[in-house]
């Protein structure tokens, strides 16, 4: 690791990708160094930068021509370059990414990745292969754009164990949440309109199923718990089944409903004071589903597309962090913030602390307990609440509430239970599922308890 | 400044204090050392820990053997002790605290504080000491408890330009609050459960005039604008004014009072984006004062002795952070995370970047543009009204809305204004004063608009 001598030139910035927020990247070098030269003594230029296609029109005010004599297809050409001292990688997806993060770690230089696809995939190979070339890897924008949660959780609470961590983590899935909870609109009208604004892609697909929930969730657990988890480690369900009834119960009972990723250590994990089982490997539970969250919980507050993450750790008590999970220019200011930390290592001959991770012990869904929600459509006639109550019983779920909502020729019912065993209550909705009265179960949410997670 | 081998032996503390937090650092120190050293490769141990009295029981579970062979009462034996590699002030107040601070950092040791009255009043001259000495001055736990606001700022938000920065930082006020808010308390009634309850001194002073608020204002600022701002320079309005028809008033409108610490960027440095104007000192605005604050605005929903910091970057856009803002163990794991990083560059023989701090240019209040609310009790006969919109008039503040609410014998008037100059505001509020018919000028609130701040 060589010393980098910085302060007789500017550090030179090679940039992979630039889209949405590579452009915004280069344009915020580009106006900003001079700002950032004087507050922190580090002077910065973005000097080549790879794309795929040099004549593509690029969503930035950038002088074209002071951008086009920086423009190459050759990605390879700008890791391995002598003259390039630190590569910002913001192409996205896993190939040919990763392949070219491993070439400029394995050249020496120092990676700030904004891609969350790769960390969520190959996040300790990655580690592992900064620590062996003693640079940094940086990834504060992989997760949450603008909001400092890599940051929060690999140096503010370095000493500090966590808990727990719930995140808001898909403004998408928030906004459509906020507009069908504060308009009543339905699940498909709040998708059109998510779309219409440009939130959701045409395939919703990745933000509605929770699949970019999940790899945000493995990275923040990977990082919270030095843990090697990896997007498919993560139970996932999404929002599709959510209707304007169930937020409507939700409302009457004081709870908005979000669609969180929790990360959270087995309890014994979590208050276990001694040193005694914590040496084996963490036992964790991640995972990304719809649940109501009381009002006030700060989570319930977090409207429209913003991002949220609060956590609980042993000794700093409940933190959360807000703001910007998406956009061009905010998750550039993230990738700003990594550069500027990895240009002081690079002139300090010094790197990032990084953590051992360690392959967690995954523990099953079936061993969560919570309070649930859950609709169930009926036939209206005699008989049918003592059958489905009985599925209930049966399976050692005991029920808090039941409200009926009448529908044409059938009958909605909406019960909350007691705190119950997954295992059972998904053994509950498999029995509810057989009987002959029921049209349909329809949407089960886990309930955000006054003290444990959902 | 040599590099520690930290690899071979731990890395020494002396502690400064054994209070609230000291106690619950030492012991944080001394529980977790196994898992921090698993973690993160460093290994830490408190070996000498310096107080007034050694007799004093201490708010922790230490074991007092353990405890009592570490204790001192020679403070200045510790900072310069050849067996110390790093010193943590945890004592509070001005002296002996800097002058103790001041000979560590000469003895080449990083310095960990959490001494909001010594950063408030000294920050950029203890900044420039650790500077020349060439090592850490970290200071997370001096603003707001377990909220890693500090290392936000200078690290996370290294590249942004900072617009506006407004925190809930004093949890006993904003207690307060949320008690006159969610219960009806009177100022008096929620005064009194906040001291039974261990949050309010038996002098109340420094919480509800704003001096604890206008102190961590004042490091804010410092950090977000490197502006060498002290507590002296911030303009300071306590809660005690406020009664509950103000705030039945706010709600009525929609809006929630807090008493609000508010660092912002003079209108032209902010919106700037070229460089004119931004090589000058900084122009900045701080000051503490209550405010109503729009109901669905993220500070709105942070209650009880919970603090918050809001703040808008021109690329990151809108951000919030929400914790626990004192406590002994929240902040102590504030301090144990500073400590973590100062041994890591002490390990590498690097240090923390530091910025350039400047004298400010320190806008004058009179300058502020808000929208006003304001309550005045008034004889009840007619002509009174005309009288007072009169002063408004007089002196170009224009009324939004005005409503009267009938008192025995007297009647109270509450306006709200549109924006308006602040100098106009304070001249209607001086003749309003000498106005035969207005028995008393009440509370002024500055409203928190959509876009600008109060």
């Amino acid at each position: 690791m060589a010393r980098q001598d910085a302060r007789d030139r500017p550090l030179r910035l090679g940039v992979l990708g630039c889209g949405n927020v590579g452009a915004k990247f280069v344009e915020l070098v580009d106006t900003e160094a001079e700002a950032i030269a004087r507050r922190t003594g580090i002077e910065l230029a973005v000097t080549r930068i790879a794309v795929r296609d040099p004549d593509k029109a690029r969503p930035s005010s950038l002088d074209p021509a002071s951008l086009s004599k920086r423009l190459t297809t050759d990605a390879a050409a700008v890791v391995t370059d002598p003259e390039v001292d630190l590569v910002v990688e913001l192409i996205g997806g896993i190939e040919p990414a990763e392949e070219l993060v491993l070439q400029a770690l394995g050249a020496g230089k120092p990676v700030v990745s904004g891609n969350k696809e790769l960390l969520a995939s190959s996040g300790g190979e990655l580690l592992a292969a900064a620590e062996a070339a003693g640079v940094d890897l940086l990834f504060e924008a992989s997760v949450a754009g603008a909001i400092p949660l890599v940051r929060l959780l690999t140096e503010s609470l370095a000493g500090e164990r966590i808990v727990r961590l719930m995140g808001i983590v898909n403004g998408t899935t928030n906004y459509m949440l906020t507009r069908m909870s504060e308009e009543g609109l339905s699940y498909e009208e709040a998708l059109a309109e998510a779309q219409a604004l440009g939130y959701a892609e045409a395939d919703p697909t990745a933000d509605v199923e929770g699949f970019d929930a999940a790899a945000k969730a493995a990275i923040l657990a990977g990082i919270a718990f030095d843990a090697d988890v990896v997007a498919s480690d993560v139970y996932r369900e999404g929002i599709t089944a959510i209707g304007p009834d169930d937020i409507a119960f939700a409302h009457r009972l004081g709870y908005e409903v979000k669609l969180l990723a929790v990360a959270e250590r087995s309890v014994d994990q979590a208050s276990e004071a001694s040193e005694t089982g914590r040496s084996g490997p963490p036992s964790v539970s991640v995972r990304v589903h719809p649940a109501m969250v009381p009002r006030d919980h700060p989570l319930a507050s977090v409207r429209g597309s913003f991002n949220a993450v609060f956590l609980d750790g042993a000794a700093a008590g409940e933190l959360m962090v807000y703001g910007r999970g998406a956009g061009g220019l905010p998750t550039a200011s993230a990738v700003l913030g990594d550069v500027i930390d990895a240009a002081h290592h690079l002139r300090e001959g010094s790197r990032s602390r990084s953590a051992r991770r360690r392959a967690p012990d995954l523990r099953p869904m079936a061993v969560l307990r919570a309070q649930y929600y859950l609709s169930v459509d009926v036939a209206d006639r005699p008989g049918v609440l003592a059958a489905v109550a009985s599925v209930f019983g049966e399976n050692d779920v005991s029920i808090r509430s039941m409200e009926q909502i009448g529908l044409a020729g059938e009958a909605r019912l909406v019960f909350l239970t007691h705190t119950a065993l997954e295992a059972d209550m998904q053994a509950t909705i498999a029995g509810l599922g057989r009987l002959e009265a029921v049209e349909r179960v329809g949407c089960m949410l886990r309930v955000l308890g006054p003290e444990a997670g959902p």
